[in-house]
């Protein structure tokens, strides 16, 4: 299975097979890993997608709804279903999972799901809905292998052995005592190394990560990648062994989280699905777009207020757009290292310090650079030495401007507590707009006429 | 050790103990991670980095260079450090991290190092160093677990024990033919759990997922991601076991991409480290600058071709930047959502000619909004209803034009196999620029003057 790549040929067969009979849609789907066909989902409509869950063994149909694209919207597949298979798939479901599903259902719905489902599970449900989606506790596995400290090694082994019938994979075995409060980690290895007669309590890691079910999920995906985890236990306060997050689920929320970066910084809503149609769309971007429309005024009125000026000059208009046209480029650029920056490492106060003077250097040299350019065109196209020398300050301003606004707004929102992407070149073309006209404008008005 | 961050205190404490002598610096130093001192090295200078480096034990040391970001250089610490302890601390780090710290060396200082480590190592190091860094073969640790198909139950753990002193971490276990050619994998659990009398060919799992090493990181990156794999075995065109790649490196890679696809769209260089100095920012953004300042004359030519209609209602030069500002905006927000739906799943020829058709259907209703907003401020301020028609299709073009743009070009560029996201903001909204400007003086030509 090297590289497995779905391509149109396993599109076109299931297709086929989808108008085909049942047994022959069930042995090419047996071909196929459940997250294959979680992505093969994407491409066929809803009825289609029923059906294959309907058809497919509960186990894997399980896999294939928690493998979905959230915004494909698996809880309008599961409500659907018929409510004996319902039931046989919220059975295999891990409770995370089950838990992300049923949280997307209107609260008539969910209550309805959670009937049908034996107690035990309706409970363990009920308890994770209460965390907060983007926490420690909301995307935490409430299955988690654990051994008491007393144990022997042995007796370690029968119970891990014992435990890991209903969890299909672990990395790193929890210790409790005897109030299930978490006390270290120990790894397989360690256990089955050791001595016959060693007790838990003598291999057991009591330096260890661990997360507070409240802690946010970026700084849990942080502490995963930092520290090479592959499982983080998740506690309450009074470090009761609550749940396990995997290196998995975090691979899902920097996704998730870098998707929202991007969006952010190009002035779309954090909360637009990819996928969504287009009223989706429009709700998520005309409240910016309309915002920017209100700071375009702002430039256009330095204009109007110019309007001899450009009257006598008209030349003028073309290098207006230029200049404001490239401050705006250059601030995109500065703001998306800052961005970038900030999102990997809090910046200190000495390197925010060090990034603005950095960013303010490239905005001045990037700008003399461009400003000779334009300088030459105005002499040799224009023939207008002046302009050109207004044009070159202009630029060279404005660049200097743009480096300013495109590496201080964003530390300045950080320090604030305000997410920096939301410095948006949308807002940070305003500056470079009003500001570039501005200079050339009020440049020319004193300089050339 | 719960959510672990450092701070000013730890960072002045550092810098305090580095004045004093070196007991203390030893003493305090023990109480970090190597991960957290790796980050403390981005808010010190160069000598105190090579002195703490010097300080501590060469396993500690060898994951500080191992963890440290690469845009601090670790080669640096390395080169500079005495030979004696250098060859202790490349005795302890991982072919994989040695080899990527090893290949950033200028080429007579590589064999120079290579000739101090112990043959075996300096031919792994070697080896590895043949494998593009941006493949399989460039990440992978050639360090792995691997059992015969032939070996009995206890065989394989007595084997796994053995072999586990060299190797600290591990979640699969590789298995192999008397040709070290790579038959499937096993778990550590599923061995435990065997009768005794069991042959790991019995155990062995045949479907499971693996690269060649000249697959792209990216690749790697998509399948651990997609399988929720902790570990993939990395092989060679005959099936040899190569090395294998863990989850972390991926984190790593991912985050690398993500860092690349913000600063690409941005239109700045891929290759620009976020905490490099302005002489990089400036080779890294300038030639992007200039590109955009020659499409930027293109867009002023429009205005310079249509000089009389503005000379004659100079009001047009604020329009003018309003409505190419906001088509410039509404491109923008088409390319991010288009440029993250491609990097996150390839988009079938279906979904690229839905998603086309969304961003004009969005792009026309966000025009259409907007420009009724300009023509009322037309008609309300300008007194000038005609200039509102004027505005209010120059707007509702310009958007539609900007919503085919931000979603056709991108999707074109990965058809003929280019990184959708080079087509940044900057090629973006030259298309608005020009086409806002066409429209509104074209219209303004013909109905206003």
């Amino acid at each position: 299975m090297q590289s497995f790549e779905l391509d149109k040929t396993d599109l076109q067969r299931v297709k086929q097979a989808l108008e085909g009979d049942e047994e022959n849609l069930k042995s090419l789907l047996s071909e196929y890993h459940a997250s294959e066909i979680a992505i093969l989902f994407e491409n066929i409509p809803q009825e289609s997608r029923e059906r294959i869950i309907h058809i497919l063994p509960a186990e894997i149909a399980s896999e294939v709804l928690s493998e979905m694209d959230a915004e494909i919207h698996p809880e309008k597949i599961l409500e659907n279903l018929h409510p004996e298979k319902r039931s046989e798939i919220l059975e295999e479901l891990d409770y995370d999972d089950a838990t992300d599903i049923i949280s997307q259902l209107p609260e008539h719905k969910k209550e309805e799901l959670l009937g049908e489902m034996d107690e035990e599970d309706a409970t363990q449900i009920r308890n994770l809905l209460t965390f907060p989606e983007d926490t420690a506790g909301g995307i935490m596995n409430t299955e988690v292998i654990k051994v008491n400290l007393g144990l022997t090694k042995m007796q370690a082994i029968d119970e891990i052995i014992r435990q890991s019938e209903e969890i299909e994979e672990f990395y790193t075995i929890n210790v409790v005592n005897d109030n299930n409060q978490l006390q270290g980690i120990v790894s397989l290895k360690d256990i089955i190394k050791a001595k016959y007669t060693i007790h838990i309590s003598e291999l057991v890691n009591h330096e260890f990560v661990y997360v507070k079910a409240q802690t946010d999920q970026e700084e849990v995906a942080r502490l995963i990648s930092q520290y090479n985890l592959t499982t983080i236990p998740v506690v309450d306060d009074e470090m009761h062994l609550l749940g396990r997050i995997t290196f998995d689920d975090v691979i899902d929320v920097m996704e998730a989280e870098n998707t929202e970066d991007i969006l952010k910084i190009s002035g779309v809503s954090e909360d637009e699905e990819l996928s969504g149609n287009w009223k989706e769309a429009v709700k998520s971007r005309l409240p910016w777009l309309v915002i920017n429309l209100a700071t375009a005024f702002l430039a256009a009125s330095v204009t109007w207020n110019f309007k001899s000026t450009i009257e006598r000059l008209v030349v003028l208009s073309g290098y207006m757009t230029i200049i404001a046209g490239m401050g705006g480029n250059a601030a995109t650029q500065a703001l998306a290292v800052t961005v970038r920056r900030i999102s990997l490492n809090d910046l200190s106060d000495r390197q925010a310090y060090q990034t603005i003077l950095k960013e303010i250097t490239v905005g001045v040299i990037n700008g003399a650079a461009n400003g000779f350019i334009v300088f030459l065109v105005a002499i040799f196209y224009n023939s207008n030495p002046m302009l050109g020398l207004v044009v070159f300050l202009a630029m060279t301003g404005n660049l200097f401007i743009a480096g300013i606004a495109g590496s201080t707004i964003p530390l300045l929102l950080k320090r604030v507590g305000i997410d920096p992407a939301i410095a948006s070149s949308i807002i940070i073309t305003t500056f470079t707009d009003v500001f570039g006209f501005l200079l050339i404008l009020g440049l020319a008005s004193k300089l050339l006429l």
